[in-house]
């Protein structure tokens, strides 16, 4: 029996021994954690598989570039995995958990400086361990005329993990990896290196134009293990001026009139009427992010509307859609500049929607909103506010299981409807509601389903496993591939991308890491 | 003496013979030309240092991926090295001749398929020899409402050249790489990758979303030798409605203005008031565009001006800019939206302008610029237009030689006009006059300093290589790298970028050509 939690695949308890006294050499006992205490919270996996293929064998805390160096090193050497994270709260992909057993979990949360904040040309530079709610108290601080694009778990998670997975937001910014610009990565080799124009010595561009000169190397640090990213830029925008900012809500009375909705949508779009991602929400997932069930068994939650077996009926979810007054599909997005253009804007988006849809279209801004607790953390969402009002779904169902499956596909009204149908009929067949979001971006619409399951049932997270296979499988064969995924399943999504592509990414491994020490199995990437 | 145009380094002629007998074999002798007139076009280059550096030993003109996976075989059998050129027109950055001597030119403009264009969701798939000016018939030919961001030479050039090489042009998707959704790229071990979700059988969102799952490539593929690209994907703008579309021109009188005009530029450019690439030119080059000296010696020219040794004194600047009723700076931008949107937006424009200049600027819109050639083929180029009136200005100094000295900064008044000294300084010092332009994209400016000289005098071509020499060495002191270059400095530039990421660059070429054979020498990579 080893006296470590976990130990790393192929590496002796002697080693690893031998390893950790190295890295304690370096950074103190405190930064160094074996103890299963300390490794409790990277070990709360959030995907349907058993949290003993994820356990971690250390977590260590760096400061500095340097220190990163210096691990890279002893990894090197003992061959100990590093799995690093920046704030580990990757909500829906896995959480903290390493892809394999035993690997070292390299918690960057200790790097959290803002490096600077540049509000002439509207862009940052942070740290992994800085969070979006860091960056927000700063611009308010320095009363800068700023904002920053977030997803749904802004106040916990930061801009470097979020942009590294290929986050999406719900600004003008929404694809946060696009509007990344510059980033400081160490490489297996210890070598360190700044991307696009930092390269050069004084540069007064790195965060102002993303590409440098030669390949363009930046994508193959995102969703990858092929170096360390230390520092990462990000553009910022501008806040509206007062009267600026119109949030808007509309909702639908019927699921059939979702290919409607993209097709009003998509020109508005297209020609950044509507600049910034847009959401339409299906009623379940609505309905359970109004949840306020609480540990004394109080307050609303899937329970209060349906205590039998299986999948609500759909008769039960009519009832949903009317005690909580909300729409079959709820569509969220925003228009921003001057008063005047916002006002012009609306004419032609409202008028759209008016004209499509007459009166089976209820159309609601500010004004009519009042309390209404969704369209709030919306409205914050889309001007780069921090609210995890959204996560009360972990509580909808009970047990607290919850992963994304998020097929991407073309944001045509021919996609939108076929995929709900596609997607409903696996749930249910495993036993499970269809609770989803559109997220519409440029041209392609990303589709996140929850699936939400109870995690403290073994038989309940088979099953979900089970269901998220199938999905995979289906959407697959019906040409959507997935944006993102959990540990569980990064190489199972990573062949849905094919042979060729598989062969790349291992090459590039290979040519930058080539004692697999960085994160193996992220993407499905390991020489293991 | 060889038989051959010229031999690639450490070929035999032995060797050589074979290899082209391989290559005839596949595609027929007509297809794979040895001969001195074949191989003219591919030798004049446009960089300045003597042709015989750059003269290639073949061109071959593939028609099929499966054709270009047969020549990746035989390449690799023989180390017979491939210049991949798509039209080949890669004007001020090197044109059509390879990085080093007797490389084969691998010529694509016989793949000249556009395979979709969708009027849906504005995108095209097109290959390597397709130009813009193909697009736009096809677009006119079909009435699609759509419009493709285009760069200078557009008539005669096309996207994968261009988006590969990261041009820049002058809409609201003027960063051409930036725009771009998707590739197919042929690898040098023969294999065929679709990146991004083109790798899904039936993807039905290869150009409708940039990002796959897994490390992002398509990146690697710009500015590089890692790869073939067949096929690429470009996101198209839909086309304003009748009266959606104010292209504008505002002179400036002193050269001194230039950090006022950014600092008035950025908050409209950061906000989309103004939303796409704006251009900023100096006076002589805007006198250049409008060179119309013919080989008769007619016409105006620098000589119409000047006849004097030496570069252009001030007066006879100031002389330039009266004749030719220019602007010491000249802005061109553009509106586009509904009518209304566009007189709004023109309000706080044009109103901006006003405020900070008063009577210092002159305010210029299609009304007033009657039959100006240079508004209008800036009015054509902003809305992805073709026009090759620009390049008149090859003609202005005489001897044809023109090179492209392009660094990029920051977006900032105070980065601006500290250029155009340092610049000027280097310049004049080696005898040659300023012309340049500023291209400002989202947050950054491109520095496109047009170093104009007689290649038929080996004297001044020696000259020009002297300057740009030292232009590289003393923007690079400054901070300053340049996004894009010609294959004599290829090797200069990717050092400016630092040691760290030329390792990089190196090791992915390794991981992705072993065999060096695509294009040794582009962007300073090669195994050689």
């Amino acid at each position: 029996m080893s006296s470590f939690n976990a130990l790393p695949k192929g590496v002796t308890e002697a080693d690893f021994t031998k390893a950790i006294k190295e890295y304690r050499a370096l950074m103190g006992e405190d930064r160094v954690r074996t103890d299963s205490a300390s490794l409790q919270s990277y070990s709360k996996i959030m995907c349907p598989v058993s949290e003993e293929l994820h356990k971690p064998s250390a977590a260590m805390y760096p400061k500095t570039v340097k220190e990163i160096q210096a691990i890279v090193g002893i990894a090197n050497k003992y061959k100990t995995p590093l799995w690093t994270i920046s704030t580990g709260k990757n909500f829906g992909y896995g959480s903290a958990a390493p892809a394999t057993r035993g690997q070292i979990v390299l918690d960057l949360k200790t790097m959290d400086k803002i490096i600077h904040v540049d509000e002439e040309l509207g862009y940052c530079l942070v740290e992994p361990g800085v969070t979006y709610y860091d960056i927000q108290k700063y611009i308010k601080k320095h009363k800068m005329n700023l904002m920053i694009s977030v997803p749904s778990p802004s106040a916990i998670v930061g801009p470097v993990g979020n942009s590294l997975d290929r986050g999406a937001g719900y600004t003008p910014y929404g694809d946060h990896f696009l509007f990344s610009c510059g980033m400081e990565v160490v490489l297996a080799n210890g070598d360190v290196v700044r991307t696009g124009m930092g390269g050069v010595p004084n540069s007064t561009s790195w965060q102002a134009t993303k590409w440098g000169s030669g390949p363009y190397v930046d994508g193959i640090f995102t969703q990858s293990n092929y170096g360390i990213v230390t520092k990462m830029g990000f553009w910022l925008m501008k806040t509206p001026p007062p009267g600026g900012y119109l949030p808007f809500l509309m909702k639908f009375p019927k699921v059939e009139m979702l290919p409607d909705i993209i097709k009003t949508i998509m020109p508005l779009r297209l020609s950044q009427l509507i600049p910034n991602a847009c959401v339409v929400v299906n009623s379940l997932l609505e309905a359970a992010c109004l949840c306020n069930y609480d540990e004394n068994g109080k307050g609303m939650s899937r329970d209060t509307f349906y205590k039998g077996k299986g999948v609500l009926p759909p008769h039960v979810i009519q009832q949903i859609i009317e005690k909580c007054n909300i729409g079959a599909w709820s569509f969220y997005a925003a228009i921003y500049g001057t008063p005047e253009q916002v006002a012009l804007a609306w004419k032609y988006v409202s008028g759209s929607f008016k004209a499509k849809f007459g009166n089976q279209v209820e159309i609601i801004t500010e004004k009519e909103a009042k309390d209404d607790t969704n369209f709030e953390f919306r409205r914050q969402m889309m001007m780069g506010g921090s609210s995890l009002q959204e996560f009360t779904y972990y509580n909808w169902r009970g047990g607290g299981g919850s992963v994304w499956f998020a097929p991407v596909a073309a944001a045509r009204p021919s996609e939108s409807y076929k995929q709900v149908k596609i997607a409903t009929d696996v749930l249910n067949k495993h036993g499970f509601d269809y609770l989803a979001e559109y997220i519409i971006g440029w041209r392609e619409m990303h589709h996140i389903i929850d699936l939400l399951y109870d995690r403290t049932q073994p038989e309940e997270t088979a099953r979900a496993y089970k269901c998220y296979d199938e999905l995979l499988k289906v959407f697959a064969k019906n040409g959507y591939g997935i944006y993102r995924t959990n540990p569980a399943f990064m190489e199972k999504a990573a062949d849905t991308f094919g042979p060729e592509m598989r062969k790349i990414h291992h090459n590039l491994k290979k040519a930058l890491d080539p004692n697999n020490i960085l994160a193996p199995g992220k993407s499905g990437i390991s020489l293991g």
